[in-house]
């Protein structure tokens, strides 16, 4: 299989790096090669990473990373293997080392290298439709379907027995065995994430792809994001239903159920058995247990533990709903 | 017109059904012919049928069907004409026997026996946009519309005077004259509905069509489920906006008008003249009558009366809620 | 540029006009030439206008229009310039009038002139994808992309370093510099306006465009109605994240930030800095200020005034509905 995940443009000179940020003051070596940019938690010895928030001080002082971007206020919670990188904003600095090293990931300008599959090694290898376009950089798995008008671009794996329906956008995807992508559905592009500037927003880098676990079905319209920093996950045995919206670094379990129009806003992360009624919304950045059911048309907006059953706007235990609301 | 009906692959024998149920110590004429697997109000005899819960009594003691697929607990509400067939799980077997007389019903893989509509007999019969696709297995009155890219699979009828918009994808759907689907829709696919099984769900068949009635409108990037046992409906002369989501098996009335966003879950019936504001939600098996209004945002998670005007989350009597809410 | 604005069919005999609404018995002079159909605010001389809610009362009393169609209860409020023209009912009335100015803004039928972006103008001038399909009458800046399987219909004007994603549907749209739209977006068709009527609802004309200010991005899946009697706007570097709706007539201020799945009802009118959480729903013909922010899965069903933070349904004081439920 193709790794899907961005190619790194790096290593790069500490100092090409620093550079970016204005920071000459520092007493380093100018010629250490970095070799990437990561989150606290992945990053080894010569990557760099980035803290922004006292919520992450735990991983902060664990982190392998050689340089860290962070504050002032924050400095102190490295570890002495990481030298500090002060700059007033964490993000747009981590923005722009991020673009450097993958200056494709900013935008998602269409992919002009697709060609259509008649012309390409998949036309006896994968049963398909009509003007099916697929890029250089992809692989498919043995038997295979691949819908009218669908377009595979960039940096897409598909596993064996995978059915793609028509008129589907894919990109930046990895894609295990026996997944269903139906109709219509967006997965991979770049997430809802700028920096809002006034005149002219700034959009940031998402290095990371959508990965969706085996034995998973994806219903119409759905629209997948790719991660920024991390990945947006799709654990196996997942059904999505139709028109649902999952964005940037969202994380699902295993075995869970969603069914139409729900919506989960960046970087929540849910369990295993997790079951949401329709039209439910998950804001940004929560975490939600395993074997918990959120009913239909609630509005979650903080952490849930396993095995609940919440309900409501803002949701809450269900039985507490329902009485409150007879 | 082609009836869009799922083709029948019957009449099997009872015996080769009872095998798929692991029935084996019934006495009865092992080659008695079944004809089809209904419901159990438009059962026939010689027909099988199923009957798992106690809801549906009222309907079961008067099915005219010669077996039914039961459990040792309800088996006493059947007639004497109809056989009870015992097992563990109702809806499991009647999906196995289902499969059997229905085997195209379960997935919806794209339809690669479609052909460019230049190439068939509608191509001086039909306005049509560019590279549209049309299957073999299609009727289309006179004076209709069909836009670009849009995808005509198999077991669709079209009425006279209709406006097919660009990009929609219809499957097993019936459309009476002067209808219009705007663009982007997805009609007739298979329902959200299978069986949870850790490690890998059981899909169970759809073998009921979309059914839109004359006068309607579709929004653009509408999706239409077809449904599982029985239909889905849009009565004649009511308008769905855009985005807006049915579930199988749902039917909705007559002049009725749906606005942005809606979402109806599986077999809630609507009645006549109802009007549903944005982003509403009604919850799946609901009864709500004729002249029913619900506010924009509302959750219907209950059955709602003839002339009601409902709002709010769960949805009350609109004057309560406004009053509650001041 | 291309002026995207529909085109008028007039001037018309004020006598033609008049015939429409069955109106004979004016002391007029029938062969005085109208120049177009306009609403209050933007009439000029010879221009007819309509008037039919008390609501609008400080427009009417300084309309520049010589004639109004309106009500024997509202008349008395328009100025000597302007000439009631009195009906049963005022919209269906302006309908009526407003098609015979633009007969082609009542259906969207597919646009049947377009041809592959190979055979035009633009083959040279464009970056572009497969399939990607232009009408005669558009108009596209320098350094622009156009992704695969996309579809420019009539009355269509680009500006410069636009992007416009694949499966994309546009019509009737002004796009300024600096604008991405994303994969499946439908833009530009008739708003879900018209005449609710037993057995065959009445559509009537949305002759105004949609307008994206420069530096704006628009989500994957997102559809943005055209305006009926004025325009539906984006303000300049307003970012829409997927799934979202915005009706017919609304306006978005600029800097702006709406999250995913939000819907927009007809003629509501957004100020600059506004931020709208995820499922979020404005009803319709509201006024929301400056500088506000809407928590996610909120239903706004009044007036917001400038710099509040609201949520719930309906949308509150954001510290008052936190409290009321802790």
């Amino acid at each position: 299989m193709v790794n899907p995940f961005f190619k790194n443009s790096g290593p790069f000179k500490i100092s090409d790096i620093l550079q970016l940020m204005n920071i000459d003051d520092l007493e380093i070596d100018n010629d250490q090669k970095i070799t990437d940019i990561k989150d606290l938690l992945t990053s080894e010895k010569n990557d760099i990473t980035f803290f922004h928030s006292k919520k992450y001080k735990h991983l902060a002082k664990n982190t392998k990373a050689s340089f860290c971007i962070t504050t002032e206020s924050l400095k102190n919670e490295l570890p002495e293997n990481c030298k500090s990188l002060i700059v007033k904003n964490v993000l747009v600095s981590t923005s722009k080392v991020t673009s450097k090293f993958y200056p494709s990931s900013i935008y998602d300008y269409f992919d002009y290298t697709v060609q259509d599959i008649t012309e390409t090694k998949f036309k006896d290898k994968v049963k398909f439709g009509k003007n099916v376009l697929i890029s250089n950089n992809v692989t498919i798995g043995s038997n295979c379907l691949i819908g009218h008008n669908t377009i595979i671009e960039q940096n897409v794996s598909i596993g064996d027995n995978c059915s793609i329906g028509s008129n589907v956008i894919l990109r930046n995807s990895l894609i295990n065995n026996n997944v269903s992508v139906l109709d219509n559905c967006v997965i991979g592009k770049h997430g809802f994430g700028f920096f809002p500037i006034n005149e002219k927003n700034l959009r940031y880098p998402h290095i990371g792809i959508v990965i969706i676990g085996e034995n998973s079905e994806i219903g119409c319209g759905c629209t997948i994001d790719r991660g920024s920093m991390s990945n947006t996950v799709i654990g196996k045995n997942t059904f999505l239903d139709n028109q649902v919206h999952i964005a940037h670094n969202v994380k699902i379990g295993e075995n869970s159920i969603i069914a139409g129009q729900v919506g989960i806003a960046g970087s929540s992360i849910l369990g295993n058995n997790v079951r949401i009624g329709g039209q439910a919304g998950i804001s940004g950045h929560l975490t939600i247990g395993n074997n918990v059911e959120i009913a239909g048309g609630s509005g979650v907006i903080k952490d849930i533990s396993d095995n609940s059953k919440v309900m409501g706007y803002p949701a809450k235990n269900i039985r507490d709903f329902l009485k409150d609301n007879k």
